[in-house]
């Protein structure tokens, strides 16, 4: 099976968790927007509502957690048995919310208009992320680690959501780098997830070629410093 | 089974559409907390992120359009094959995402400010959202049940996804009910497919029942007429 993933290609976005798992995994695909000539379908059955969407023989499936749902089992990248994969599904849509509200920090008024048409907003929002949510989230993350009996997620295995955990850490440090150096270090086992994920031969060749899209400030994940904890001020620990 | 549904007991919220499936299908459940006594669990395993979780036997489910994905076949409220349950999933997480934004319309700053506190944002994201983001969404399913084959989105049977799509339409009639009574009509499909599960005698005696909790500013939907089209100025269709 050659799969044929349809996304953005100048950015890395929903479609990076995506290629996350295939280059993880070995899978043989097509990134089919970064061929000469590629583009999204006209028709394609069912409707997706917006990209990413995977072709795989004649199925198309789209929404990124339903792609890593369906490709989890294949890639071996999930448990076999119902309850492990709803488990993994289960903590990929808490990651799919968690991106939401990382998104949401640039354009919280709407998506169709550009960022600077909403800055006042945008730091508004982008603080209340970085003291309540992000936290929350890193929180609960550390303490499923802290509870897997092993060092991913879902035990002494890694599945696809410790690529897409990886990927948050990672974006979160090019995006909010004063925020992050200043929390990071109360949520070690996410930290350390990381660091195991970042350096593991299966991916480490991805990671440093160019099918690697760099960070940007057309993808989700975005460097814009006004966003970030105030240099020089930071709040207390 | 006797399943366990863990939500806020004085809101529909995300419970709701997990209370549509089991009430639809006549299936056994408790409602914990609004039962006397009943609150969330202090331990649960796997650890939910956030409400709504469902107690099955030992089996701990949370994510709402994970859970739905756990009972539809259980409840023949989704197809059997694997084709058909990803593509229910799919449209039930697009129905997800589409929540979110009806959620951010009155909370787009922060969802643990008060809305008092972010009036001026939420006015601007609202009116985003009824000019931009409602058609994009209440198109997009008109398509897919023009395209199904039948009355429903997944051709001739309801599925869960049906419910949900219901969900949003009545809940946007409380919520915005002037831009509604401007923009329904072009969706003809989706109103059909309203009118069909509103009138079903599987769920009309749930939504005359006393377990139907009313739509109030304590839930996703909420009105806030200063959110929706402005009175006596009525955008052109």
């Amino acid at each position: 099976m050659i799969y044929r993933l349809y996304y953005w290609p100048d950015l890395q976005g929903r479609g990076e968790f995506i290629r996350l798992a295939l280059e993880y995994a070995g899978a043989r695909y097509v990134d089919v927007l970064r061929m000469p000539g590629g583009d999204f379908r006209r028709e394609a059955n069912p409707p997706p509502f917006a990209p990413p969407y995977l072709v795989a023989g004649k199925r198309v499936i789209a929404q990124t957690a339903n792609i890593l749902l369906f490709l989890g089992p294949r890639l071996r990248l999930a448990p076999r048995d119902e309850a492990g994969r709803l488990w993994a599904h289960q903590l990929q849509l808490t990651v799919a919310d968690w991106l939401t509200e990382v998104h949401d920090t640039h354009h919280p008024i709407g998506s169709g208009l550009y960022y600077e048409d909403q800055k006042p907003e945008a730091r508004r929002r982008a603080a209340d992320y970085l003291a309540h949510r992000l936290p929350k989230f890193l929180d609960y993350f550390d303490g499923v680690l802290g509870g897997s009996g092993g060092a991913f997620l879902l035990g002494r295995r890694l599945a696809y959501p410790d690529l897409s955990l990886f990927q948050m850490v990672t974006g979160h440090r090019y995006a909010f780098p004063r925020a992050m150096a200043r929390i990071e270090r109360r949520y070690p086992r996410v930290v350390a997830l990381h660091d195991r994920v970042v350096s593991d031969p299966r991916l480490l060749p991805y990671l440093k070629s160019r099918r690697r899209i760099p960070f940007n400030r057309q993808g989700i994940f975005r460097a814009y410093p006004e966003l970030d904890d105030r240099r020089n001020n930071p709040k207390k620990t």
